[in-house]
């Protein structure tokens, strides 16, 4: 136990909850407002916080704009990448895995204008400087994920030995763009369907609209035994 | 000719050019600093002109806007979209000259922002109201001619009578978008090659990256026929 009963940990916890909920509406916030839209004001008006109060976490609109950024690729990789790096078959579920659960991630509005980092590349790409170099890292590894599932489905003969890696994992990511584009404009889940589709249909699996048009149970359940794993 | 010897014409022709030269660069600046980032006062300093002189082209912001999309859809539809439409052979060379004329669109840096309406629908999404319905007119417009050239592909036995034209716009759609999130981040005309390779596999012709990387004279040759043809 800590001299003071555990107050300072207290307190340094508290501290930590405060600046992940001031972030996580910040996410939020700049998927409708852009990460040049985010002002320390307005978002002290959507937590009900003083701008000093937030000035004390953040020094400058860039430091609050790269932890803003940091904390929406917490929340990405949590519910898009790392479920899916963690499905047991390597390669082609993977794949199937990292797309489906990013449309899911845009089903259940986990924000309120989608993808977080389809916005910011295009917000950001004419701005040089630390927040776009950020972006683009991001883009990067995303990117280089996919590539590296399809390289690996290729190496496990689950697809064509003569299929370019590059084109395939570029495919997925403009159909994952195309499901955000739409679903943000119209908020109608048709276009994840037709998204889920679409991506069935390039990895060569059924593409039957009557089996594809709902979420799958294993894949929720998969999520649920991973929770389960990591609270043992 | 006019009893006032033309001069009525012309300050009406030098409105005209002046609405013009105004929005041309309101849809330049909107691709930098969005739409919602467009203001009478950038726009005035970026035109050297007074606020008032802008003023009295768009009374509102709202008309600024619906006016800018305006002006980026009538360019879009002059490098895009009208290439496409009356390339001769119906179908699969139509699909082919509009997902072209698109990357050759950004290529040009037509924008400094890449795509006007890829960044649009992501700003307004989550903003009913006038421009929104109006960005989501033209996704709509876009989509549906995509979907129409698949369509007319597919009677003409061009692509398998098996093949779902929705998912083929729809992949389509998503290499275009891919295109240009790649292009705006990074500047570089390799994710313009890698698009015109995924159209060409999409469409079941030659991927070859030889045969693929530069823009096509013939295509170049094509737009400069359409233009002698509409001066007769």
């Amino acid at each position: 136990m800590e001299p003071d009963g555990g107050q300072t940990r207290k307190q340094r916890e508290d501290g930590l909850r405060t600046r992940k909920s001031i972030l996580r509406e910040a996410v939020s916030l700049a998927t409708v407002e852009g990460l040049e839209g985010l002002s320390i004001g307005d978002l002290a008006k959507a937590l009900d916080m003083s701008k000093s109060g937030l000035y004390a976490h953040f020094g400058s609109k860039q430091d609050l704009q790269l932890a803003t950024i940091d904390e929406a690729e917490r929340i990405f990789d949590l519910e898009v990448i790392e479920p899916a790096a963690a499905v047991q078959d390597e390669g082609l579920p993977q794949l199937l895995a990292i797309c489906d659960n990013f449309f899911e991630h845009l089903r259940r509005r986990t924000f309120p204008g989608g993808c977080f980092f389809a916005s910011a590349v295009l917000e950001m790409g004419t701005r040089p400087g630390p927040v776009k170099e950020r972006i683009g890292l991001f883009q990067q590894r995303f990117a280089g994920l996919i590539l590296q599932f399809a390289q690996r489905a290729q190496e496990l003969g689950q697809i064509a030995s003569d299929e370019d890696p590059t084109l395939l994992a570029f495919d997925l990511n403009g159909i994952i763009l195309a499901a955000n584009a739409n679903f943000v404009m119209t908020q109608n889940a048709t276009a994840l369907d037709v998204a889920r589709r679409a991506v069935r249909r390039r990895l060569g699996l059924n593409t039957d609209p009557k089996l594809e048009a709902a979420p799958e149970a294993p894949k929720q359940r998969s999520s649920a035994d991973r929770r389960r794993r990591s609270n043992r």
